[in-house]
Parts: C-alpha cells; sequence; structure tokens
C-alpha cells in the first residue's frame, strides 16, 4: 500500500475533523500532538507526542510525509528547515504563513496589493499612538503583531495611557504592534477558498460570523443579504490574496462589511471555525479541501448542500462530559461535532451544524442544540 | 472524560466507515479486527488484533465497552455469551442476528408474519429437490442456510443432479440446504431502517441496487419509477421486521419487485452495501445512524439532500494502489470512499457517491469515477 502521508504540526479539533475525510480518502493522517490527550490525538491515524520546537518529535513527524500542514499559525522557522531537508513539501510555506502570523507583514502587503485595509499604523511609542488616536477621533484597537487569536492580543484603546504597557513590553522585546481605526462595521463576513500547488482555486460561499466576547459564536452560510456583486467582490478579494501570497491548503479571509464595502480584519491560511458549517453543508468540507490542497489533488465543489446551513459553537458551559448531550439533543437535523477536550469555561469544545430552506427555523434551532450540549436541557431555549 | 466506547466485531471496511462519524459524535471506536492491516485497524480509535472465536481479544474488546455490535453476521455464541457476561449490550441481539445468519430462520419467519416470500422449501434430499423443481417450472435457486455472501452459498440449478454435491456435504455434516423460486423480478429494491433498543424507528429512501456477477455494483438513491404505494408498502414491511424481530441498529432488507410487488430476498443487520450513498446524499449517514441506534440516542434525519445520489462500488481491477486515483478523478462532485484494502480482482476496495438533480448525468459520473478509480483514467467512459 502506497497511502499519502498527510503530517499535521497541532492536535486540537481542527487536525482532529481532518482524520475522518483522511480515512474516507486513503489518507494516513500523521499529527504531532503536545499531550497524549490532545483532541486530535485519539482520531488520528498516527499520533507523535512532542511540540513543534523540538527536532526528535518533529523528525518521527516528517519520516515517509508525503507533505506537511499546519492546523495553527505557531510554526516554528526549524519544523520548514527539517521538512526542506527530507524533501517534504510544507504547506502553506513560510513565505505565505507569515502573514497569517504577523499582521504588520499582513497589513504591509494587503495594502501594497491595494486591497481594503482599514486605516492603520505600526507603533512603537506612546506619541505613535497619540498621533493615531487624534487622527481617528480618539478611538482605536491596539494589536499585537503576532500571538493574537480569539481576542487575545486585541485591545479597544481611548488614549495612549491605555497603550502604555504594551508600548514598555515592546521596547523591551516584547510583541511588535499596530494600531487600527475602531471599524464601524455592520457585521463580520468571512471568505474561504482553498488553492493548490499548481494554482487551481475554488471558492466557498461568503458567510456572515457572529463572535461574542471575542470568540466565534455562529457563521450562517450563505451570508444573508449580501448583494451579487459585494459577494463577487469579497470572492475576488480572497482570491487574490491566495494567488498572490501564494497559499496552498485552505485560506480565511475575514472582513467588516461597512455598507457596501469591506475591509480585512485577519487571515488564516488552515480550516477555521468560519467554514466549519461546510462539513456537513456543502459538498466538500474545507478539511476534505484541505488535505485536497496541500496533495495536490483535483480541488472537490465548494456547493452548498441546503438553502441555509447554521454553525453555532459549543464554548465550555455547565455540562462537564459533553457526550451525554448525545441523549439530549433530539433535532433529527442537528449535526454534532464534539473535540473530545476537557470542559472549560468559554472554551471551544464543539460545534452543531444545522442545515434547511427556512433560515429562522435554522438558527433557532441550531443554537438550542448547542445550547443543550452545553448546558443540558434546562436553558435550551427557543423551539 | 467519559466518551461511550462502542466495540465492534470485524475490522472490514464496514467498520472503518464508522470511525469517522464516531470521531465528530466523541464516541471511542474499537474494532476487533483479524490483523494489523486489515481495513479498519488504521483508521479505529483503538484496534484489538484477534478472532472472535478466541476469548482473550474478545475480553479485550469488551473491557469497559458501552455496547458491543457488529460488521457482519458470522459472530460465535461464545461472543454473546462473554457480553452478558460482563453486562455489555451486545446489539442486535442473537435472537435478532439468527434471521441474518440463517436463510431457513428468516423464511421461516417471514412466512410466519406473513410477509412476502418467495416460494421456498427446506431440501434434505434429491427428492426434494426433484418436487420442488417439478412444482416451478424445472428451475430454482438452491442456497445454503448460512455462510453465503455476495452470491457465494447460491446456485441456479436445474435438476436434482445440480444440487447433489451440497445435499450429498448437508447429509455429511455441511450447510442446510434451501430451494427458492426463481423469482423473475424487473429489478432488485432496498430498503434500510435503524431502530433503537427504546424501539425508535427512521426508514431511509427505499433504493434499487444493480448487481453485477452476484456483487452489489451501484445503488441509485431513491429508486426511480418506484410508485409511492409500493414505496410506503416497502417501508412498512421493513419496519415490521424490524420491530418484530427486535432487531438494534441499522436493517438492510434486499427485496425483489416483480409487477407492482416484492418479495424478500435477504436481511442484514448492519449498515450495508446498499445505504453507502447514505453518507453523502443524507443527513444522516447510515454509519452514525448505527452507532445512534446501537447506543440508544435519538436517531437522525434520513432526508435526502439532493433529487439523486448514485453510489458505484469500486471493485478490484487493473489499479494496484487506488490512492493514486485521487489525483485522477476530476469531477468536483465526486465522493471518493477507499477502504485501504490489498486490490483483488472483483474485491470491494471503494465507493464513488455522487448527487444531484439529472439522474443521468450523476449515474454516468458516478460510473466513470469508479472506473477511473478502479482502472485509471484510459478505461473510463462517459462524460
Amino acid at each position: 500500500m502506497t497511502a499519502p502521508i498527510v503530517a499535521v504540526v497541532g492536535g486540537g479539533q481542527l487536525a482532529r475533523m481532518m482524520t475522518g475525510p483522511a480515512t474516507e480518502l486513503g489518507i494516513t493522517l500523521r499529527v504531532l500532538v503536545e499531550s497524549p490527550d490532545a483532541a486530535a490525538a485519539l482520531s488520528a491515524h498516527e499520533a507523535v507526542v512532542g511540540l513543534p520546537k523540538d527536532a526528535d518529535p518533529v523528525a518521527t513527524l516528517l519520516e515517509g510525509a508525503t507533505v506537511v500542514t499546519w492546523e495553527h499559525e505557531h510554526i516554528p522557522a526549524a519544523v520548514f528547515e527539517a521538512a526542506a531537508e527530507r524533501g517534504v513539501p510544507a504547506l502553506p510555506s513560510a513565505a505565505a504563513l507569515t502573514h497569517a502570523q504577523d499582521k504588520i507583514v499582513m497589513r504591509s502587503r494587503m495594502d501594497a496589493l491595494g486591497l481594503p485595509n482599514p486605516a492603520w499604523a505600526q507603533v512603537h511609542t506612546e506619541d505613535d499612538v497619540e498621533a493615531f488616536l487624534a487622527a481617528h477621533d480618539g478611538h482605536a484597537v491596539l494589536k499585537t503583531a503576532r500571538g493574537g487569536y480569539d481576542g487575545k492580543g486585541v485591545r479597544v484603546i481611548h488614549s495612549a495611557a491605555d497603550a502604555k504597557d504594551w508600548i514598555d513590553a515592546q521596547a523591551t522585546g516584547g510583541p511588535q504592534l499596530l494600531v487600527e481605526e475602531l471599524v464601524p462595521y455592520s457585521r463580520e463576513l468571512a471568505a474561504q477558498v482553498a488553492r493548490t500547488a499548481s494554482g487551481r482555486v475554488v471558492a466557498y460561499p461568503v458567510v456572515e460570523s457572529t463572535q461574542k466576547d471575542g470568540v466565534c459564536a455562529e457563521v450562517i452560510a450563505p451570508a444573508p443579504d449580501l448583494s451579487d456583486a459585494l459577494a463577487a467582490e469579497i470572492t475576488e478579494l480572497a482570491v487574490t490574496i491566495a494567488t498572490e501570497l501564494d497559499v496552498v491548503g485552505m485560506l480565511a479571509v475575514e472582513l467588516f462589511q461597512v455598507g457596501q464595502h469591506v475591509v480585512i480584519n485577519e487571515l488564516a491560511m488552515r480550516p477555521h471555525n468560519s467554514g466549519h458549517w461546510s462539513m456537513d453543508g456543502a459538498v466538500t468540507g474545507q478539511f476534505e479541501q484541505h488535505l485536497r490542497a496541500v496533495l495536490d489533488l483535483p480541488l472537490g465543489s465548494t456547493q452548498p448542500k441546503a438553502a441555509w446551513t447554521v454553525m453555532a459553537n459549543v464554548l465550555g458551559g455547565a455540562r462537564e462530559h459533553l457526550s451525554a448531550a448525545l441523549a439530549d439533543v433530539d433535532d433529527p437535523d442537528a449535526k454534532i461535532h464534539l473535540y473530545g477536550k476537557e470542559v472549560r469555561p468559554g472554551r471551544k469544545v464543539g460545534h452543531v451544524n444545522l442545515a434547511g430552506d427556512d433560515l429562522d427555523d435554522v438558527l433557532t434551532r441550531a443554537r438550542n442544540a448547542a445550547d443543550i450540549v452545553r448546558d443540558g436541557k434546562q436553558t435550551g431555549g427557543g423551539a
């Protein structure tokens, strides 16, 4: 047997959700996990326990691999070097991935490509912050260039004093900082495309995502009331980014809608929470698509299978053992996905997809099912 | 964590295809496989190598299991005894499963329930065979009561002499025999239902299946040109069988259509080839449904997600390493499922599902994709 071996750095739910499609395609999925009880450790075909910064587990991960890919952006340069030494393609490449790792690099590149950024500036001093605030009605978003996710490394500021601790930290070797205008957006959208090394690209429908406390709470696919013109513009934008940055694999572009325009919020070069709906709602789920893209296989159809699909995240709540929720969710259309992670308050521990023709009904039922998974029957609202 | 553990006897593609849904539901799938390179061995969360007739591997399989189920019918009584000793529910039960193991038991029970059998008789001697042939235009199908599948243990006969070797074998301890009329059927249909221990039942749409050399070649869901009345009659028949025989899990009823009636061909109490279409074509695939049923969870919707879904089996052919086919099948709607089995001529090694609105188009493309997987591009016919 000559099954392709896809090596994945990272053992969370994103790697975990690659395993089902990998099994069906006859692909061996080998994951590098931080601990034996990581979300992907039990599900993956092969699990290597170790950290990406350590040479030995990385060597084991790469041994005989067809390709190595990532479920997060925190990939040390040494992993790319080790892959290059062994002739294992590492995708997306370090050059592409830097745009998902570093917001200053990303903003600069988007500017260079003429793509819609919010107003932004790199800041070194409190005076820099002060100047930006003065030009933007006294409000801004301060961000660390690296290391932020799910609301971490992001702070709304109204004075230079609000930025002082991070500015001081930067001066003593802490993360680089940028400020961005507080975008007066009406909603958040996300575009996903998949691209192969050969340059084939497919785009998923643009979706609407709702955040709660900086964490994705739900996604509606496709985004309701989105004009065809704006949908086409967003899709072209995402395809341009994938092509110009030479992204291979899944790319998610998170956007703010402002009137009939959008500005770019963040990039992710991997399967992304905004694409979980596709597991049950599209002909080809994003996890299969990522595997196809990094292996340079023909890409699958991104067509939705229903008028509407809603993804509702399950964030850790009252229920300690989520598997008990399987008995409680009595909606035949609810597709439950549990990540096998220890429940902690607010932690992403699963999601529910639900598809149908009537958006209100689909939304209500998806939320209700996610509520029941999280907290049990007593707190489930809606129909 | 208290993930339910579903133990499965059998390590073929049916157990393998349970693993994706098990992962998503947070269920641990533990399989008993004959060898470490069995189809399910790599994919399953836990694999125990051994035979169901051996006490030690069965004990390991059952240790801490929430339930034990089967991917085939050849389950020794000792397995049921071992499960009972440990208090592990064994589903479907031995009493139910005997109807899928023994065609004489099945035929007798269908008669007792007033369900549509072909004319049939148990036969002990060549005279018995002669008498049946005389009453049925000189043609009949001779079957072994046990052990037959995919065309094995089945022989069309035109004289008692055609049956002599099996009659002689029966007399010296070989399998019991029955004869059935050669049903003048227009096509083969299959009905699938899922049933929980609590008695919840859901039915999938009735499908048409086409056999080639006694092996399932393709399935069309739903069966084209099937009257609503006959579809309802067939569904009621399958629900009756599941209920009366106390089947828990998936039940497949294979049928012959004769005019506007059907007769029962065979029963299978597990996920079945005739239900593979549901993996991509229904809201709930049969593998998730089987897990839900044996764990007594709420059952999922059986609604189709497209007007038509065609499943085309990949039987072993010219291509030795099927994973190479992933690059060759360039149809974005083709959902490829590979079983990780060594390719042998005629062996079931994978299948392709393809869904859409136009049946002719869907059929052509599904067959074409399956041809390419099997033999490579040069022999792929059609569009």
